[in-house]
């Protein structure tokens, strides 16, 4: 395939990434602009490079005529929460529009269920039907919703990921699961005053002046 | 109606306004991004203020509770293209959405049809589903499409309008004609050089670099 | 020179027009929230292509060691205005900030003295102190002072010379100049109407909300 | 002191904390661009707030006429970082800046001294000056830098001293504290892999694809 015809391909994950983040980042300010608490801290996106889709593609064997209904994180939405328990209630937003301008594919809870390397997020993958300026189109999208402790940890095994190829050494894995007991004993003691915090961000939305 | 009532009644037009932004401009970075023309230049958007949405209740004898089904403009939104061509170009566009994302509610050509006052614009009237934190809502929104120079001439007439209250005298008025005209006249000599202008820019897309 | 030479070379340039750009949209939002006309309507910039630098160096004759001393564009700014009265006031602004934080090298009225092509701007070139993760160095910038109307016609202009190469056929030309001179009798238009708009848009802030 | 008083007094903090916000950023995209790691994660400021100002005059016994020169907070910046050691290193960057385009009036090292509160930040204080459209001045400034464990604490801290007006319980306090040392450990194993996940920052740059 073409350097061309993957741009062509790509676009309309660009705009629905864009559209996304909107939609996500529109609930925060309506519900501070309400007084009310917002579980979304804040939202990015980013449509995945070429090369690694490639990649993934062949690492699972996948078709590059496959690829757009088989990789589902070409689009890809993270969104950063306070605490664990807004997770949830983000969840639960995203299931609210489902059928309406978007659809659920599957859901999985890697917080529960957290990867044997430490990896802590909720992953909800949605179809999402997009406008071009050739036509309609439905696209696959992953959103990640995480705490800021959970995303800190993903983005450094993330790096780390890359630079082994894969092959973490141990010692290095040690380290990082040490870590995410730390990331993870962060959010909990943070659970824990949570209902004081709501409670104190409700009243006083102080925070952009903090 | 007491403020906090207003506020809550505005959010999701501010949502909407930020959709619909996000919308206009992809399909300008995909056209671009394909090596294609853009027929749209930028776009804004604005939600109306209490003051002037009350004011023009009172003005057009619309009573509070049929506000958001009278007033159409609520949430506007403006295209800017650089030829008189695109205008119609970018009415194709919305037409091909309508049934799809959003649906047209009604269309004024005030090009063809100019107002007395020297106003050109292309104005669509759209129904426009939003989803809230507090679940689904149609709101209206009108999206007005110009040249810079229709634009650029509405600006200022907006401007004495309010100095004059509505009032302007005649010897003003009398000049935004003049001005008017010669905004239609720098309009009919660049659809003029419009064939040759558009070839270029598709050649070599070095706007953004002039 | 190799790429990666160029990428360290543009660094500063780039961190420039960041700064620069936020200096003089300061001066619109610092007169706006005042309640004062800004004589600023808004502020672009970029950073030249380094092959459009290398053209213009062969063009010039400019040996690859003298292009940061000889081409003054590789920064540029442009400033965008309502009037032609309005391109003065920012010079002067400009001009009071001689000696603090830029220095002007010099200046071209490209307006009272407009070239032969229709091209009317006002240019500034300034030599401004930028500290770069690497250290202080002082670069060159153009600013480029025009009213919408000017610099519409410019932006043709542009896109023009590239498709044909710097030899725009004869019969192209001459609309060019027609419609450089409707766009400088929009201006002339405008500017008579100046005083009342001035007036008018200074009494009621509300472009904002059109 | 009158409203419309505050507002120009304010103007130059908005403009500064605007080219202190490019500033930073600039160091970061800098060096990325340079393919360097960025001890510089992200950056935000703010001006802070009337009514906040007004407060802290009165607790601290300041004269509305000093409170320029003796409330060094009123323009604030916070620069986050991955790390406890990139804290230095950005503290360097603005030490060497010194004399330059501000300079440095105070340090605060309230990392080896953290407060009885569980608070840890690096405070720097600085003179910068600024050109306005009424003319230049030289305002204070508080740049606090912070790793990102260290901010979501702070940030929780704030609301809650917001909602006990200055008396948290002690209840409170404790669990304060206790997540003020789960940060500390958070920061702590992070340092410890830290040269691993330095050296893999830097060879792939790729973040912004996670």
């Amino acid at each position: 395939m073409v350097h061309k015809d993957w741009k062509k391909i790509l676009v309309p994950y660009e705009n629905a990434i864009e559209e996304l983040k909107v939609k996500f980042k529109s609930i925060r300010s309506e519900l501070l602009s309400l007084g009310e608490y917002s579980p979304i801290e804040f939202v990015t996106g980013r449509v995945k490079k070429v090369s690694s889709i490639l990649e993934k593609a062949k690492k699972y064997g996948v078709s590059e005529d496959e690829i757009e209904e088989k990789i589902e994180d070409i689009a890809g939405i993270r969104i950063m929460c306070q605490f664990v328990e807004d997770i949830y209630t983000v969840v639960d937003y995203i299931r609210e529009r489902d059928g309406k301008d978007l659809e659920i594919f599957f859901e999985k809870d890697y917080i529960n269920n957290f990867k044997d390397s430490g990896y802590r997020s909720y992953h909800v993958v949605i179809k999402y039907p997009i406008q071009t300026a050739m036509g309609p189109k439905v696209i696959l999208a992953e959103i990640q919703i995480r705490t800021l402790a959970m995303n800190f940890w993903a983005t450094i095994e993330h790096s780390l990921k890359y630079k082994y190829k894969h092959n973490i050494p141990d010692h290095i894995n040690d380290r990082l699961k040490k870590s995410s007991d730390a990331a993870f004993q962060l959010d909990q003691e943070m659970s824990e005053i949570r209902h004081e915090i709501r409670q104190a961000q409700k009243m006083f939305e102080v925070k952009s002046n903090v």
